[in-house]
């Protein structure tokens, strides 16, 4: 089995950022809690386990003798305020670039314009980002933007993570709705190059495997991405779901796998499934 | 020969108005002269002339004992400002949505946004346009957006008649190229309606034919999208360029026509057309 991984795949500079904050605290022997999933990779959270670094759900449940360590997508305004409210000391291991959007949703708020957010609304960044906004809609579909009015101004800002192709035909459709439209990318650059990647990767090979946490947002558009134009891809969390017989199965008729992974992939699970393919013998080949 | 007139086609509501308003000067016995061609159309501008109003191209050559008339494309900001400086009383027939684009164009001048203005430079809307920009750039093409720079937030506003398909793969290119954009969709409504109406006329008919002004900015628009989708589409100014042996032998071929006109065509131009085809027998009919 030929094996080829996509350019850019694995680790973002957001999450390699967060992990180190949280490595260097602990090498210093500091007890951590994390407020929320730091990322979505349970096996991430489940190395953090193993060296005692749990998450809380809810503020109220803190552990005052450990250091507190704020999730990469970001936290509601109000519970930023309560943290600065009750003095409670925190480490903020938000994304920078996810930061930035909530400074740019002040900035927004100053202007009469309305904040359309376009995102998933049951994700956690997406949640942190509108509790900064005023006056906000968030939309993930055409259909949506049917409450749009002519004259009243927009400004835009996207989920990080969101598929480029996808924000543009959105930019298109609000722009022959509304007069005056204020466009902020907010696609981070990770991800569009990771997209990109997949995009090349994709009609190149027989079959691929995007490796991410089933509830990662960025690791779902690359597997969309990859499907439309490879249909034979996969979304697998870790190696060990390669061994399911369905999917070997299939793999026997195919002689080249292409690799990408989320931002939130450790390496090590990136290695593990070429491993796993570098073992892989197809019924031709043993 | 069948005979199908586009649903949109001809004198906009600026044009219209322009002309009204001088029409209600003339019918008050006020001696008029205009700055500028009032509409990019001979027709017009010679049953102007019949009347005495004619156009004079430098504001040092005005007549005091004329009333002056602002053309419907706008002039330069400086002109304006002499106008006033001298005390010269003056009837703006500026288009009114022209006009809203000067407006915003001394909003964006308060912040710090470079302006991005789509459309031909050379036209006289797009150099009034620009006389009130601070810091502008003018474009017309793909390759001028190489001078764009990421982190450098522009305003983005079009000539009102540009072609709609050609503003959003503008608007495409730049939201790759510039996280902050604003976007001022300028583009009149009669523009849009008038494009809309010859997408759908041109693929039904064997030919068509584009009536306006050879220097008539929207109908260039209007003959390029209709060539696109119809290769047997021809530009012409008025009725007469239709006795074109050349033309006629090749409605010879035909059975079906399709028409329309430019904002600044008028009605009579149309009928004339109109009229030719009616009369007009193929070797067939004979």
């Amino acid at each position: 089995m030929k094996i080829y991984t996509a350019e850019e795949a694995g680790f973002c500079f957001g999450v390699k950022r967060a992990l180190n904050i949280i490595d260097r605290l602990h090498e210093s022997n500091e007890s951590i809690e994390i407020y929320g999933q730091l990322i979505h990779n349970n096996t991430v959270l489940n190395n953090l386990k193993e060296k005692g670094i749990d998450y809380i759900d809810d503020l109220r449940s803190l552990n005052d003798k450990k250091k507190l360590i704020l999730r990469t997508h970001g936290i509601l305004k109000s519970d930023e305020e309560f943290l600065k409210d009750k003095d409670i000391f925190y480490v903020d291991a938000t994304c920078p670039l996810v930061k930035k959007i909530h400074r740019i949703i002040e900035q927004i708020n100053l202007s009469k314009n309305k904040i359309l957010i376009i995102g998933n609304k049951d994700h956690p960044e997406i949640m942190a980002i509108r509790s900064y906004a005023k006056d906000s809609l968030v939309v993930n579909s055409i259909e949506e933007l049917r409450f749009l009015k002519h004259e009243e101004p927009v400004s835009v800002v996207a989920q990080t993570t969101l598929d480029s192709g996808f924000f543009k035909m959105m930019i298109f459709e609000i722009i022959d709705r509304v007069e005056h439209v204020e466009i902020f990318n907010t696609i981070c650059s990770a991800t569009i190059e990771r997209q990109e990647a997949v995009k090349k990767l994709a009609p190149k090979v027989d079959f691929l495997i995007v490796i991410g946490g089933k509830n990662s947002s960025n690791t779902k558009k690359l597997y969309n991405i990859s499907k439309k134009i490879n249909e034979n891809t996969f979304h697998i969390e870790n190696s060990s779901e390669l061994r399911d017989p369905e999917l070997t199965t299939i793999f026997q008729n195919f002689n080249s796998v292409g690799i990408t992974a989320g931002a939130s992939t450790p390496p090590e699970e990136i290695e593990d499934v070429k491993v796993f393919f570098r073992n892989f013998k197809t019924e031709k080949e043993s």
